[in-house]
């Protein structure tokens, strides 16, 4: 029988949906999961925009334009205008959720073998959809001490291949919940005009930051106009993961008639998350006040709750909702599976993803999970004592020594 | 400035949407266009399946299962069944459209470089996708004459390089409306087995077969378990091509597995258009048959008009809801954009889309059309009408004795 490709089997499975399995059978068994692991909020989607599919009116469900539905444009034109990053109407592709504008960011800027530099730990789809478009991810390499920020410039510049097409950015970033300084920003900036490389800047969760600072777009730079591609969706914004509505942003002409002969090429983002997305303009400025003190409240939560767990070390993140942290195990990824298999604090336990999933770099990752805080307060604080009680219970929990400590900013 | 990558670039433009911004400007004339050129189908998505969107009750559109929304999965289970197509649950995969399970069986079965035999003319958005995972489609070319029937095996043999990688069918198919008679897919079927390829197959328009045969499905051949992959799609079966929802088949088990990770990678297909689908257990066996009975009036109104206007050619299709027509111009394409600008009778006029953009092969279908009957029967009769007077009209017409003559079959 034929061989299916070499670039099919290196697609790897997700880290945080291969526990699926050993969660449906701890809730069979009746223990009630708490799940940290998949960045799926809780929130529930704005009721205007569930209110405008379910008063769709047309007879049929027809094909959108590939470029978008006019008034799902019309939205997010009016939203990056608004952020103050005006966009003609070429500039802008709705995108079947974030991860379509991220397989048109690579088909467009690489060839099979080509390089694109990313920021470790991340977002894992970037080495599985890299991996289906042939191209190689290259890990630089961030630290949980330094709250994963990035290294200097020169660390990147070591990287830096012919075959190197792009720098990717997640800003806030999953999974590490970093956002970047603008003194940061302007380092990768200065990099892919020196190098003459992309910048593929993924600003899904734009947002979701909980301090002073803002998450800086690359579209702001207005001199790299020929090299910014911003990937984005509505899946975090809007709680509506679902709708798979996203877009892809640049200024580089050929680029976007590129992406929208791809778009042309599978036909139509779906049409009712379109119509679900172009409600969004219903909802008022101050709409995202409320979901942002209320993450910012889980953040404060989960970082305080882990911090004060032996051996348990995680950096204040400013941003997404997500946060990386260090446990006093020596393999994270047996942890978790413990944590479904083994393990129950009142029928209940937790759920996380195992940090080696967000590492290319083997052995990188392996005492660390990332935290998802997509549940109620109440949840959520269930879920880190029930966390504390099974890393008490853990038959191999490392001595406390071996931990990190609980130092932490 | 960085370059885009060669892939990009070399994804063609929709031949079916680049006349687009013509139509509107003919429209904005005042000019009723009756668009001939895409496969929309106009009959409305079955009420029960629209009930379904309607009633959503949940408060969050959230991401469905990688693999599918349980529901939806069933569906699709229970459709194949009655087909007598029974399959596992892991068989099946959910896709965003058929044009993601294109995109996924094109991953999985080729390296960059590979190739695909394609009968042409064919569906253009195979030469797209084609193009953004790297391979290469190769033509075996069929002819107006023989109805676009297949070649003898040999032809599809002088093809075949160490670098081929499948077969690709399109039954019923999308451009010619030809239904492959059993000969012919028997003929496939030991191709792929004596070449050791694989066998996608886009059954997408299964049911659109308007006499005693039947499409038979790859899947039918159970020796062909490890080979043959099926692309299927709810777009024009339900009218509900905005829905996004497809499916990708096959009993091979690590090509599946494959295709699981690279939908993981996209998290997962719109959950309101599997919703909609899912709903599609509501409509009765009986559905299809009207549909069917509406199609087969208009393709015998399509086929008479055509043949009866002079010059032009068109054998009869079998099934989908396509036809190719020879027209008695030197240049279609041309002939297309005139239709738009220049042309009106009684304020009206045809859109169609260019023969060129099916094929591969550099010149092939400059004088041919594919026309698209999914208008009412009304609708048609006029615009066949105005396609005739406008072929009266053409300056460049060519003279009676160039054309290939009305007789058809």
């Amino acid at each position: 029988m034929p061989d299916i490709s070499p670039r099919a089997r290196a697609v790897p499975p997700s880290p945080i949906r291969k526990l699926v399995p050993m969660a449906e059978q701890a809730k069979a068994r009746g223990v009630k999961v708490h799940h940290l692991n998949i960045g799926q909020p809780d929130l529930p989607t704005p009721p205007e925009l569930l209110a405008a599919v379910r008063s769709f009116s047309g007879d049929q469900v027809a094909y959108s334009p590939s470029q978008g539905e006019k008034d799902c444009l019309d939205f997010f034109l009016e939203y990056y205008r608004r952020l103050d990053l005006a966009l003609e109407r070429p500039q802008i592709n709705v995108t079947t959720g974030g991860s379509e504008a991220i397989l048109f960011a690579f088909t467009a800027i690489g060839s099979p073998g080509d390089e694109v530099i990313v920021p470790e730990p991340f977002y894992t789809n970037y080495y599985s959809l890299a991996q289906q478009q042939s191209l190689a991810v290259v890990p630089v390499p961030t630290h949980p001490e330094d709250g994963y920020h990035l290294p200097a410039a020169r660390e990147f510049e070591k990287l830096i291949t012919p075959r190197t097409k792009a720098i990717m950015l997640c800003n806030p970033n999953n999974p590490t919940g970093t956002v970047y300084t603008d003194a940061e920003v302007e380092m990768v900036a200065g990099l892919v005009k020196k190098h003459d490389l992309f910048w593929i800047s993924d600003e899904v969760y734009r947002e979701f930051v909980y301090g002073d600072q803002t998450a800086r777009s690359a579209l702001s730079f207005a001199e790299l106009a020929d090299r910014v591609i911003v990937v984005d969706s509505i899946s975090k914004r809007f709680s509506a993961c679902g709708a798979r509505v996203g877009c892809i942003v640049s200024r580089r002409k050929d680029l976007m008639q590129a992406c929208l002969y791809m778009a042309q090429a599978r036909l139509s983002s779906p049409t009712m998350g379109q119509v679900l997305a172009a409600a969004g303009h219903l909802l008022p400025a101050s709409f995202f006040d409320a979901t942002r003190d209320e993450y910012r409240r889980r953040r404060d939560l989960v970082h305080e709750s882990l911090n004060s767990i032996p051996g348990v070390f995680s950096r204040c993140p400013e941003g997404a909702f997500y946060t990386m942290a260090r446990l006093p195990v020596p393999d994270a990824d047996e942890f978790a599976s413990w944590l479904l298999t083994d393990f129950q604090k009142d029928n209940k336990t937790v759920m996380v993803a195992p940090g080696s999933g967000f590492y290319a770099t083997p052995g990188c990752g392996l005492d660390e999970v990332r935290i998802a805080y997509v549940l109620k307060l109440d949840d959520l604080k269930d879920a880190m004592e029930t966390l504390r009680a099974a890393l008490e219970a853990f038959p191999r929990r490392l001595p406390k020594a071996a931990g990190a400590g609980g130092a932490a900013s």
